[in-house]
């Protein structure tokens, strides 16, 4: 580039952490998947809607996931204002005030979907970003448990849209109305054991990894890990205990039996058995739908971290191994959540606002369907490219890009001021499929030279040295200057 | 939703200032308007980048546009690590970041192009948001005029590709170096002159509004407009404000005029003249790519406000008249522009780096095709709407828009607890062309009955009261039960 060979200080060109660039094969596979379950969520009649990144920050409130510290982990700023905002943290807390906001103006029961980056201002780690993307859908103004059965089976149908099996994908409902009764029959109820049910909360989030052994310990008096550390337990007596292990083992051989035991559990608590009715009456519906349950299952043990669930959760998980970090074989595990949050819009409209949604993670799913080799690489082809023989003839290769483009071939005319081995190595690494030379001699003779560089990798790599196909596919060829856009047109039509 | 009728005080339901939601039918105007343009681009051999919306604040610079205020306009915070970070305010700056980090790893000359959103800390007003889009094209590693001539080009077919007719847009280019020789001739070079550069810069961007005559009193002593406002001049003196003049009146009636036109105003100015030596050199790639001077211009009035650019400066400006907020009838304006910035990418590398780009306003471009009647509402069919008509039998309606969704057909079932009455109101509101309702007597039949909401309009509006066409579309009818899709599709076939 310059000549100068001193460097000067500046800022260094990094990323801060937490925070990513794509390159062209993760935008094109991205918005492959995108365009998929945006596919899916209009055919259930969901509607695009966008808000922006920034909301004030009273207006998000204190609803960050798995947190018990009330808005850490929020980007905030004062604005030249001097008022307060924050970027949002997910789509839901967004579109509660959109909802609020446009009341009147949306005809309800209000089916939406967004996709969008959300920002969290926590240490980032392996696969944990400060900015990611979501693809949220919710059913605003519909009390019924069939908004929520809908989402389940909108879920199940996305996931195969997008090529995973089913028996690769499962979606785990529960009902936070029936943890919320277990909780209350052990004495946990109220404001003031908030505390004490997040720590029983996430010791049942534990089930898959330490078993109903160690998560008993977890509710009780603590745990220690092989390594010696010891976590501290939720305090539970031995009764409590086995009322909630009793509660996370209730998932029978089908619904029916599942049902049947959470029956027993409730028994006695008003909230606890209509969440259990809710159950039921959504198994009706998956049944009516033709969703068996190989894909959406009733599984007690499933608990989202969020506080402002009020009614069904759901979580869909990938049930195929994958090999973690640590070399052990697992299921691949959530790519996607939600559930049913009625007092989320009533802190801006004063009176609950039935709803449910969720929110798939975009990346965690576009991790999953790359390890399927379902994730659509959609490789754009590389451009042919003409290259420069003759600088001072910039414009007639200029005309051959444009005569290519014209016909709706890929097409770069070289730009940078290097020679012709340069060249011939830029055309390689941009993919090209062949490039057009024309130096004085082809000038002369009114022709171009077409490099096939496809067949020239081939016959690089000897796997072909039949001599039938490289006849039919020489590596170099000439052409008419008149006849380059067709000679071009056979030459791809090849591949 | 609630029989609570008490309001509790919570956060406002608002957005601040400068910020917007977007509904369906924006989302999918500008989604198909995105999706020409990127076209276009991969057409030229550029490549989708994309990096995040927070930048290390020393990694953006102090290149926001149109300011003497450094810094001053971005959004930045201190995260968990005290570390300053910005998000971005443009496209351009985190690219020669990305560029700067992978500089090895990129095959050059760099072609790429991004559409991302881009956000201002500053007072919004009527079209200037806070957060807006723009999608970028740039070239890097290439410092021939070539790379400019190509984006010209670029932007010509784009706003071709985007129905904008030959005629109603034109992409007007200049040079810097033209401009920065002017500005030494009269003795304005050197950083001690930066500010009075700028209010030059300035002046001159006026022309449009105030003529040579009130460009030459902002250059001179100043100038006071109708209200008797001042606003305090260049000080300039007469042969100075002259030989400005002169350079902006250069354009001739075509490029051979205005090139020679510059020639004499450049005069003795080395680096000016090389300038006009680029001018010259792109007018012939136009001319040989076939590109008049109907779609590309060069026109030395053209000023762009940033600071950081090095060589051809270029604008894409809508030429067709539009009414403005004052009820005169203006041409619509710049939609686009960028130049040649050699120097932005050696702020990391500390060696030059050519590159050169340019810019489209998202937002303001689909005003634009509003206008012009070219924006694809692309308005996505409403859904068909199953009534509830029996709350007992949700499963049977779900089954119902099973069926439909499978069959392709959009399709929603109500999830409201509303009667009959607001249900059809529902449906009116969703853009449903049909209903289907099941009450008792229609499943004792062993029917449904589809209203064909487009019929009813039609016969409400009382447009086709011709028998013949109400015969062939009546606005109700009955269909088997087995026969719901078939008769659904039937019904759309006929829309």
């Amino acid at each position: 580039m310059s000549e100068n060979p001193k460097k000067k200080a500046g800022p260094l060109a990094r990323l801060p952490r937490g925070f990513a660039d794509r390159g062209p094969a993760e935008i094109a596979a991205t918005n492959a998947m995108l365009e998929t379950i945006r596919k899916v969520y209009e055919l259930y009649g969901f509607e695009a809607v966008e808000t922006p990144a920034f909301e004030f920050t009273d207006a998000l409130g204190k609803f960050l996931p798995d947190q018990d510290r009330p808005n850490e982990g929020v980007f905030s700023l004062q604005d030249d204002d001097e008022q307060w905002l924050s970027l949002r943290y997910d789509l839901t807390a967004p579109l509660a005030r959109y909802v609020a906001e446009n009341f009147d103006a949306l005809a309800k029961p209000y089916r939406s979907y967004r996709a969008g980056y959300v920002f969290r201002n926590e240490k980032p780690g392996p696969g944990r970003f400060r900015q990611f993307m979501q693809f949220d859908a919710d059913t605003v103004g519909s009390a019924t448990p069939a908004a929520d059965a809908e989402i389940c089976m909108m879920a199940a149908d996305t996931m195969e849209a997008l090529g995973i099996q089913r028996g690769d994908y499962v979606v785990r409902i529960n009902n936070r109305k029936v943890l919320d009764g277990v909780l209350e029959a052990i004495g946990l109820g109220g404001d003031d054991n908030a505390g004490k049910r997040l720590t029983v909360l996430r010791a049942i989030d534990k089930l898959d990894k330490f078993g109903p052994e160690g998560v008993g310990l977890l509710l009780g008096p603590g745990r220690k890990d092989e390594s010696g550390d010891f976590t501290k337990g939720a305090g539970l007596d031995e009764p409590a205990i086995s009322r909630v292990l009793a509660f996370t083992a209730a998932k029978g051989a089908d619904a029916q039996t599942t049902l049947a035991n959470l029956d027993r559990v409730v028994d006695g608590f008003e909230r606890a058995a209509a969440g259990v009715g809710e159950l039921r009456t959504m198994a009706g519906l998956f049944a009516a739908g033709g969703y068996g349950e190989d894909r959406i299952v009733i599984d007690p043990s499933v608990v989202r971290g969020l506080e402002y669930y009020t009614g069904p959760v759901y979580e869909v998980e990938l049930t195929f191994p994958v090999t973690n970090d640590e070399g052990q074989v697992v299921r691949f595990g959530s790519v996607a959540g939600g559930g049913r949050y009625d007092g989320l819009i009533a802190r801006f409209r004063g009176e609950e606002v039935p709803a449910a949604g969720f929110s798939i993670g975009v990346s965690r799913l576009a991790a999953a369907l790359k390890s399927l080799g379902k994730l659509d690489a959609a490789a754009i082809p590389g451009p042919i490219v003409v290259l420069v023989m003759d600088k001072d003839r910039v414009a007639d290769y200029q005309a051959m890009v444009t005569e290519l483009r014209r016909a709706g071939i890929r097409a770069e005319i070289y730009l940078g001021s290097s020679g012709m081995k340069a060249q011939m190595k830029y055309a390689d690494r941009r993919g090209a499929p062949a490039v057009i030379i024309q130096g004085s001699n082809e000038l002369a003779a009114g022709e171009v030279m077409i490099k096939d560089l496809v067949a020239g990798a081939e016959a690089a790599k000897s796997i072909t040295d039949n001599a039938e196909w490289r006849a039919a596919r020489p590596a170099q060829f000439a052409a008419p200057r008149a006849g380059l856009v067709q000679a071009i047109q056979d030459l791809l039509s090849k591949s």
